[in-house]
């Protein structure tokens, strides 16, 4: 394959050299290799304003980031054998750490693999593409997946929102064998099933599979509340680990379901109550009710998508951190998390903090999480850390 | 007990409604209530600068935090009772986290018992006494030790540094019954014993129970090199979880004797490795040596004590970890920890990347842990959080 060079402006090579994988299009000397001049998902070998080559790249050239390293090897282009050599070291992490095949087998830039997720579920694994180049590479990817795991099915749930950005259509089919509509995963010795077809992102949030088991030691004989349930990752992994009473609070009928059939799964649906609406006013009418829970999970949905929905965003994390300190009993935990990744821990912190001195409170942060280590983060490359997990026990003041 | 007032100048009460509990010396309006008018270690009423009152202070009227917040109520004076119920609340959160009585009982500023530290060690207590506030107030700290848990023996290690800052003395002490040289103790399942008199600290450190425990899925058939080894808090765990050969480097006779000790303890004296000598020079003689490791931790002691060593602290970072990196087999790990509370952990990522990058290695940081739940973080206060451990995989780049 003969490939095209892509150079960069002086001193742009810097952030590259030190470790970053993405190129901005401000980066790009425009006049000897315009961006225009790229398809996307091309393949190009990007080089120093001097033209000392650095690696091979894979082009969105109408996207900011219009170029992300694929390898620093010159000779390693992005192909069906590459792809097998990346999976089988990001499987190798994986099996290191979790003895049963339920986890995040690729997390794009940090297993060197930008634009591909691979979310495993035994036998049968979810793949997104969200950028150009893998989807053009979908026919690799496939045949990479199955020479090294040899799944049952695998799923393209191809509709997430970076693919706007690449111009990519959204659409979620089979790409292989047989697919269900929901699967059976294990988190923390706990039985689970995600509805991969339907569900919120692959299905599942493996994310915070260690934040949650370093709550359960805490729930035992608690009431525990749990906002924005989705199908109950934290609510049914607390009933089932001895909490008293958990209520669900979720706007969708479809993921209350979801926490209804895990709850039956686990034969703790008499401990269950779940709520469908808007959590604020939910929390409110609980509130208004003289409720108390010993326990509550604050995981919003990312409510800062983008920067300039920072302010906003803000805003209501302070809004839900402060209904759900006001629904603890005295010496109450709570476990407040974000997935913004614009949102810093600090941030984070300050908010529960501020929560705390409103309602005249303590807090004492116990534990403060991340993403679990199947979504290893890059050193050079912020973005890639987004999860943010304080535990915190709320006492008198 | 008829108090004095402690009046703050303008403004200087809005730190301290936020939630923080330190005063520093130019927020005290010294015309009103001059700072030579109180001896070291007297409690006071904190009020505003228009005098509405804030809650009861003790005071260290000669250091630059001249005051800190031991409650928000101003009829909670500090006394056995107060001490009583502190100890009582913080001993709750331990018991709900841990099986066994072994633990950091009280961490400070977030027991809301600035100056305060305990170590259990099952029967036995070691405590600190960092304040003149709580050297005044040891007989009724001994006699709520004694009331709250009725342990054999209780120890002051009162040989911190941060009593110079307060003019006190040095002195290691049997407060109360029996106490041994050496106690024992267990971590993560694992046999220990500890120096508690002669030892660093109170002779064990409890605050990175967990990333050793995140760290041990990892060691088994791994070779694992363990620096600035103390007396094996890591190096005796993996070994203990099935490394097949550990090796511990530190400059201390005396730990590598603990080392060894608990090597005996744990049947693994075998598969074991010490090292007595300077750890940056033993790395160089390794590496001289074409020696190579699966597993290597770099939990070395505070480099950067002060601000004014930050220069020369991050410096010696760089090279541990330049050093460490190149120690390491082709797919291996390391563990990068600092407890320099001035070395962000933001820096410390950048410390590593640097390493991986100077050594054409590239870096998947796995897990980002803190210190344990019992040393829980005040949100308020920075400095009570000071523990980062970065679980990374050093592949080729």
């Amino acid at each position: 394959m003969t490939l095209s060079t892509l150079r960069l402006n002086a001193n742009a090579d810097r952030r590259i050299r030190a470790g970053h994988l993405w190129i901005y299009s401000n980066e790009i000397n425009n006049k000897i290799t315009p961006l225009q001049g790229f398809i996307s998902g091309e393949q190009a070998i990007l080089e120093t304003s001097a033209g000392k080559p650095l690696g091979i790249v894979v082009l969105s050239p109408n996207n900011l980031i219009c170029a992300r390293i694929i390898s620093r090897n010159t000779e390693h282009t992005l192909s069906k054998s590459l792809l097998v050599h990346r999976i089988q070291v990001a499987l190798s992490l994986r099996e290191k750490i979790f003895a049963k095949p339920f986890y995040r087998l690729v997390y794009g830039d940090s297993d060197l693999l930008p634009g591909l997720i691979v979310d495993r579920f035994g036998d049968i694994l979810v793949a997104q593409l969200n950028s150009s180049a893998m989807e053009q590479h979908k026919e690799d990817i496939q045949a990479a997946l199955i020479q090294v795991l040899n799944p049952k099915g695998i799923l393209w749930k191809n509709d997430s929102s970076a693919r706007n950005a690449e111009a990519l259509t959204s659409y979620v089919e089979v790409a292989y064998g047989d697919v269900p509509e929901w699967v059976t995963l294990e988190e923390n010795g706990i039985a689970f099933e995600a509805p991969i077809m339907e569900g919120q992102k692959t299905g599942w949030f493996y994310d915070h599979r260690f934040n949650r088991a370093h709550l359960m030691p805490y729930v035992k004989g608690k009431r525990v509340l749990d906002l924005f349930s989705y199908i109950g990752g934290w609510g049914i992994q607390a009933a089932a680990n001895g909490a008293s009473a958990v209520t669900c609070i979720d706007s969708s009928h479809f993921a209350l379901d979801g926490v209804e059939r895990n709850a039956t799964l686990n034969n703790v649906a008499e401990k269950l109550t779940c709520i469908e609406g808007d959590v604020f006013e939910a929390m409110k009418e609980l509130k208004a009710n003289n409720e108390k829970f010993d326990v509550i999970v604050a995981d919003p949905p990312a409510f800062i998508k983008r920067k300039k929905d920072f302010k906003n965003g803000q805003a209501a994390y302070h809004r839900l951190n402060e209904l759900a300190v006001r629904l603890l009993e005295k010496d109450g935990l709570l476990v407040s998390a974000s997935c913004s990744m614009h949102l810093a821990e600090e941030s984070l912190v300050d908010i529960i903090q501020g929560a705390a001195r409103h309602n005249d409170r303590f807090i004492q942060i116990i534990e403060r999480g991340g993403q679990g280590p199947d979504h290893p983060v890059h050193p050079a490359i912020v973005e890639t850390r987004y999860i943010k997990s304080l535990l915190c026990r709320v006492l008198p003041n």
